[in-house]
This record gives structure tokens, sequence and C-alpha cells, in this order.
């Protein structure tokens, strides 16, 4: 009898195998969307949203005994005193997803961590976690930055009241979150990440793998809220863009990027939108890669993470918009998300029905008239 | 082999029912610890939390499949204006309870119920959840009161600054909670419930089923916190108390009562202390009983609810005390809880590591000046 189970449990393991390797390579089950073409955007208004259909993504499942795993973690940049933040947005995401899915985490810090801070996330976490000090040549600014032209920079900013302009911290984490981040000893391991920022809140349950959706549907950046960037931070982004788009079109997709999302009249301006990078899913391949490395390396040259005050979203919203193909960029629609006073709600019903969320459906940020979201829909992805 | 497993499935669940059976009649498992000679209570620095065993009570099994269920329910009193905070602490419990235990939900209101309100509530709750409207003599001042009376005492205890003396509705939810809420009709097919109020957090996973376990261990009334009373609240209350022990001795049990936790001396005063009544799981048979049937109406008749303002708590507390044996008493300090500025987090470690508790230890509120945790942990239950 135990010689029958073994060969039942064993041919139904080759059976699922056959079928990944089939989802995975047939022609017929992977529309190429990118081939599509688009039709004319919907006009959206601002105070109703369209009713759309919500985002198709392959249904993993859950069981833990025969679901496949991504190469992937959680990672949250904090300080100890962010301990209480840090420990509502984990355990939201422990409850709502991570229970059953069991991704280990990483917390970086630009200083050696508590014990206290180690010993309470421990507590409340099933996985495993890693606690990572970040070296110094990825958090401080590099020694060809001028600080003297700096410091006046951003007293200018503070003066100016630019949100965070005067904060030199927050200069460094978004050129940290913009290109170091994934260059840490302790994510090296790691293909895909989810990045988790304290006190957040996740408001619905998950139950499919992010991860693997995205890895089985060729997508490589995943977003929930798109916003406007403050115009004060970014004078010279979009022209220091626009000199690498000529250097470099060799990195740039034409047909099928995300463009119009950044742009209304084809890239002559930058309209300041891009995806809230509080929240990200995304493959750390595309960071890696050359079009990246190359890009923010242009980037940084100019100082402008410091005379400037650069956010890593719209450098790596940009980034994702010209290098990637549009379909490979993802909303997640189902993952209702809470930073600060901007939350997105799963604005189907039965999606909110099934995620049993606690969020109301009239209280989502998404057609705001200071978000992008319209501008995402009007892609057609 | 069909038949085979069906066999062994049989056994066992008659196994089950066996040592069950053994657990509640065996005088060897069970002692009475009433019957135990109290030692002098310890003297516990109100800094330095005592090093205690915590309280002792049976594990029951998780497992949906063979776990024995009671007769139980969650019940929340509400307004439709408290939705995000019914939320907040229907989702905590969800979360780190019920979504293995599945036990229902009454909510109750004194006025009619908000669609809304009815359906986000629904929407992360997966067991059976009711709404009920509480009948209008359940809630307001009867007819006996004398409104002019009641009107001056609640003004002048507004001028005195005593908390919610002032707000009629107070007093009636005071009422309300003493001695009605177990009369509602949809609570009638309960035996047990568990109060839950709007915007509480739970701050441990509770493994174990508390309504069994109190059932299993001849418990009646559970808590987590103990607080001291505001004395302009309850000007008569214990001489009303010392009046109904009078009257009716047969009521009050002498040796093995709680008595030396509401009062230093015997009985003479009241030392203030009661169970905080916002957490409370218990038996309604206690409250449905001829003792303290008896008991509210001696306490009613005097109006204190209206003319002083006479909690839920403490009057509930006394009736414990000194109806009850201490042992049908139970802190339930395996479960962190937090209401308002105060919380109640297992100060035992490995409680909380078992409980992945998302509290700090040394935060509770149990060995502060304003806590009675000391006087129940005196009583040596």
């Amino acid at each position: 009898m135990q010689r029958r189970a073994r060969y039942i449990a064993l041919s139904f393991i080759v059976l699922l195998a056959l079928v990944a390797l089939y989802r995975r390579y047939s022609p017929v089950l992977s529309i190429d969307r990118s081939q599509v073409e688009l039709e004319e955007p919907p006009t959206p208004s601002q105070n109703s949203p369209p009713i759309r259909k919500p985002p198709q993504i392959h249904t993993v499942n859950t069981d833990p005994e025969i679901r496949r795993r991504a190469n992937a973690t959680f990672v949250m940049l904090a300080r100890n005193s962010d301990l209480e933040g840090a420990l509502l947005s984990v355990r939201a995401l422990e409850d709502r997803f991570n229970r059953k899915f069991g991704y280990p985490y990483v917390f970086l810090n630009e200083e050696e961590w508590d014990d206290e801070f180690k010993r309470r996330i421990r507590n409340i976490v099933s996985s495993d976690v890693e606690f990572g000090v970040i070296p110094k040549e990825h958090w401080y600014q590099p020694e060809w930055i001028d600080e003297e032209k700096a410091r006046k920079a951003m007293q200018e900013m503070q003066w100016k009241n630019v949100k965070y302009g005067g904060n030199l911290a927050y200069h460094n984490m978004c050129r940290f979150n913009s290109a170091f981040f994934f260059k840490h000893p302790l994510m090296q391991k790691y293909r895909w990440y989810w990045r988790v920022e304290p006190k957040v809140k996740f408001y619905c349950d998950i139950n499919t793998d992010p991860f693997v959706s995205m890895e089985d549907n060729d997508k490589v950046y995943g977003f929930t809220l798109a916003v406007y960037e403050i115009p004060a931070t970014i004078p010279t982004l979009w022209e220091t863009v626009q000199d690498f788009m000529e250097k470099h079109p060799e990195y740039i997709r034409t047909e099928d990027n995300a463009l119009r999302f950044i742009s209304h009249n084809n890239g002559r301006t930058y309209n300041r939108c891009h995806f809230w990078s509080n929240f990200e899913i995304a493959s750390m391949d595309f960071w890696r890669g050359e079009a990246f490395t190359k890009f923010f390396e242009h980037l940084d040259a100019t100082g402008g993470f410091y005379y400037e005050r650069w956010g890593d979203a719209p450098v790596k919203s940009i980034a994702a918009s010209l290098f990637l193909k549009r379909s490979q960029i993802h909303l997640f629609e189902d993952i209702g998300y809470q930073h600060d006073d901007w939350g997105h709600c799963p604005q189907n019903q039965e999606m909110w029905e099934a995620g049993r969320c606690d969020c109301s459906i009239h209280g989502s940020f998404d057609y705001s008239p200071d978000s992008c979201r319209s501008k995402w829909d009007a892609l057609g992805v």
C-alpha cells in the first residue's frame, strides 16, 4: 500500500512539472500584448472611476505542498526607532499574505541594529529574517559631490519648503533606494523583492503568490499607486534623462514602452507621473542589468540626488517606462495598500470580497486628481 | 483498506471522547484550589513584575476536524460611526484567533444598523454575523428614575469633570452592559460570550479556545486587565452592596471568594479594584442566574446608574468577587490586549514567543501603580 501511495505522489509531481513547463513555453497561453495596437485611450472622469475589467494575472495554487516558490524576499529599510511602525507593516503582511507563503525578510539600516528590534521582529515572523547594515559607500554622498554646493542647495530647498529638501539623510535614502539596496550583500542571493516600509497597511488577503505570478507572466515591475512628483525636487531630471536617451538609444524601447504614462507629448516633457515606490514588487535583474546601471551612473554623475532632491520613485519609474515593455509593468489591483494618507482599495467588488478587504471602496486614492492612475489606465495594459 | 481507515478514525474519536470525559470528572486532574489555604501574599514592587508561573489552563486541540466548540459568541456594542474602529478590532481578532475557530459575532446598536456597516464587517468575517437593535426598554432609563434628579446629578458631575458623568448615553451603556446585553434576543441561544469593543488590539496569537478551556476548567469569568475605579463615579455603590450582602447572605461565598481582590479590610470598604470589562470572556449563566439578577435589581432600584455613574465593570467585578469561587475567575495572561492607552502584554517570555506577540513585554500596564493586577496576584489563584 505504501509503495502504491508513493507511485501516486510521484505521478502527481511529474504531471505538475509538465503543466508548469507547458505554461511557460506554450505560445498559445502567453499572448504577447505588446504586439496589440493600442486603441485610443479612454478619457476617465476624475471623480467617477471607469468600470474596467481588473488586470488578469494567472492564479497560483497556494497549497504549500505543491506550489512553486520564487527566489524572493521582502526588504525593509528602517531605523531602530521605526520598530513600532515596522511591526505594524510586518504583522499586516504576515496576516494577509506571508503566513501562508513564508518568504524571508531582509531589514537594512544605516546603523547597527538594536537587539530589541531584531528580537521583536523575529517574534512575529515565522520565516527567515536577516538584519543588514548598509555599507557606508552605499549610503553617504560620494566624494566627488561638491559638499558646499549641496549644502547651499539643501538650505535653499529648506527655505522654499521643498518636502524633505533640507534633510540630507532623505537624499541619501533616495539614492540608496534608486540603486544600492539590490547591491547589499544580503540581497545578492535573491532575484525578486517586495519593498515594505514601516507603518504601511495591507487591506486584503493576498491569496496568490505575486512573485510567481510575475515570473510566470513575464512581469518585471509591480506597483499599486501612481502619483505626481513635486516639481521643485526635479528641476533638471528630465533634461538629464533626455541627454541619456540621445546617448543611448539602444536601451530605449520604442513601440511598446510606457512613455505615454510619463509624458503627454512623446517625451518632450515629463508629466511627473511615477509609481509610488514605497510599495514595489520587482525583479532585481532589471536594476542590476546594463541599461539601468548605465542610466543610474549617468544621472548620479550630475549630482542631482544632492543638488536637487531626486526621488527614487521618478528615477525608477522613468527607467521602467523607457526600458521595459509596458506589458512588463504590472498594477496590483488586488493588493489593498495604504501609506500615509494615500491608499489603494480594490475597486472591483468581486476582488474586494475575495480579498476580505477592510478598506472602503470609496476611499481609494486611485481616481483623485493627485493620482496618475488614469494615465496608467489609458495605456490599456 | 477504506474500511480499515474508517475503523482507525472511529477508534480515535472514541479515545478522544474518553479522554475528554476523564479530564472533566477526574478528581486527580482538577485540583480544587479553593481548598488550599492561602499563604501570605507576595509583596510585588510596583516597578518590577514578580516572576510568576503563568496561570495554567488546559490546552485544547485547535485542529478544526477534532476540536469541540463551545456555545459561544463575540458581542460588540457599537454605533454606525464606530465602523473603522470595529473593523480594526474584528480584523485583529480574526487574524489572531477566529480564522481558526470560526465563532459567530453579534453586533448590538441602540439604533438601526447602516448597510455599509453590515457589508464591511461581513466582508472580513468568515463566520456568522448577526446585527441586532437594542430594545428601548433595555437601553433608556426606566420610568421610575427621577429625571430631574438625574439631570441635576449629571450636570454636577459634568462641572466636577467626572469622566463621562454628564453623558446620558454613557450611563445607559453602563446599565446595559451590566445586565441587559445577555437578555438581547440574539444572545439567548448562547451560553458564553467574548466582549469586544471597537478600536481594541489583540497582540498575540490565541492558539487555544478560551471558551472551551473555561468550560473544561469550571471557570466563569475571564479578564486581562484590572484597574481602579474613579471614586466620584461610585459614592454610594459599596454601601448599597453591603446592604445587599446583609439581606442576602445566602448568595455570598465565604471561604473561597475573591473578596480580598476588592477589599483590603474584609469588606468594610471597597478598594475600587475591578476587572476592566471592555474585555470579558464569561458565562452568561452567571449573569442570568438568581444571585446576579437579585443583585442587579437591588442596585438598580437605588438609581445609582443615573444619580451617580456606576460602571458595569465595578458592578460585575463585585458580583463575581462575592458570588463566585475565586478559582472560577480566570486571568488570561496569554491574551495580549490593548484598549485606549492601557494594555496587557504576556510577561512570560515563553508565552510571548508562543503567541508571536507584537507588544513590548516592558510596555504592559499590569504592574504600573494604577493597575490592580498585584491585588489579583496576591489571591494566589
